[in-house]
């Protein structure tokens, strides 16, 4: 999505050869006619599907799930990183290592938010190792619900992740790949979509 | 508002006298209907006012801020309870204590987000003992910005924090006011708004 790539070239930091800074439009501040444009592709990629639930995970999915949520006029339901008091124990749990913080994470949907006639729509910001879409995946399908497909906003192609999942079968819908930075000119390379 | 108190006499769970569980419809699993009542409710109770940014605090505040800054077509900044490591240092930061973790947080908004020329409204799901609110507002001030108002979906009345922020001069429009909740009847008693 060309738009997508301009604000990345235009907005996103080059950290490192596998780091991408994009807090100031899509993480942390949010733009939110980006953040349209993102919702309605999904929307335009999936409309036919019978989407009954967008899936995603706190905190930096929230944002782009909630607006995809509304054009599809459904349930936003996210995962949990941390058990509250006031949660209940009839939870679905998946295990997720987080590059970021460098910590293990549980992740918990509460089972009353999803169920087999469910056909969702995974919804994040990043895909790079696949940790957190892995980790809902799998709680998706322990909840005996068909993952439809995943909408990711920037996919780090040369992190694999992404071709590990559509070769097994998923339609993930990423909508800048990324296939080279370099820390030192600050290039970014992006895959033809 | 009405439908709010419907959605809480419905689908919320009185678990004590001062907890209330919103998880199937505002926490965890969102009602993207009752959503868009609330943004529009705040949209136009502040539309008038010149509002250049949202700000709330991840994560359970993000839901009900994106759909608003979407109604203002302006920016969303969320304030974060953890440092990740790809963050700058040149933060605006506050403390916050969590009620529902029993655990101090420092939050932080990187100060590029926030400036002198930003009227800020501040959006999250609940108010009780007013810390989150509290430290958003210091995090605006830090920056200079004005706090144009704070637009809350379910105030606990009987907690007092919203009380004392409006006799300080602030304009907090929350949606529905809890003056009393009962953990034996499950009785909730609004405050007429």
């Amino acid at each position: 999505m060309k738009e997508l790539e301009n604000y990345i070239l235009k907005y996103g930091k080059v950290l490192s050869n596998d780091i991408l800074k994009v807090d100031s439009f899509l993480n942390q501040q949010i733009d939110i006619n980006l953040l349209e444009l993102l919702a309605s592709k999904w929307y335009q990629e999936f409309k036919d599907k019978n989407i009954t639930k967008i899936l995603t995970i706190e905190a930096s999915g929230i944002a782009l799930a909630t607006l995809t949520a509304y054009k599809f006029n459904v349930h936003l339901v996210f995962a949990k990183k941390s058990k509250s008091s006031n949660m209940s124990d009839n939870l679905y749990k998946a295990k997720v290592f987080s590059y970021t913080h460098h910590i293990n994470n549980e992740i918990y949907v509460d089972k009353a938010y999803l169920n087999e006639f469910d056909n969702v729509l995974i919804i994040d910001d990043f895909l790079a190792n696949g940790e957190a879409v892995t980790g809902l995946i799998n709680l998706t399908r322990q909840a005996n619900a068909k993952v439809v497909g995943v909408g990711i906003a920037i996919e780090k192609g040369f992190q694999k992740a992404g071709d590990i999942l559509r070769n097994k079968g998923l339609n993930v819908k990423s909508l800048a790949i990324i296939d080279k930075m370099d820390e030192i000119t600050k290039e970014i390379v992006f895959r033809e979509l």
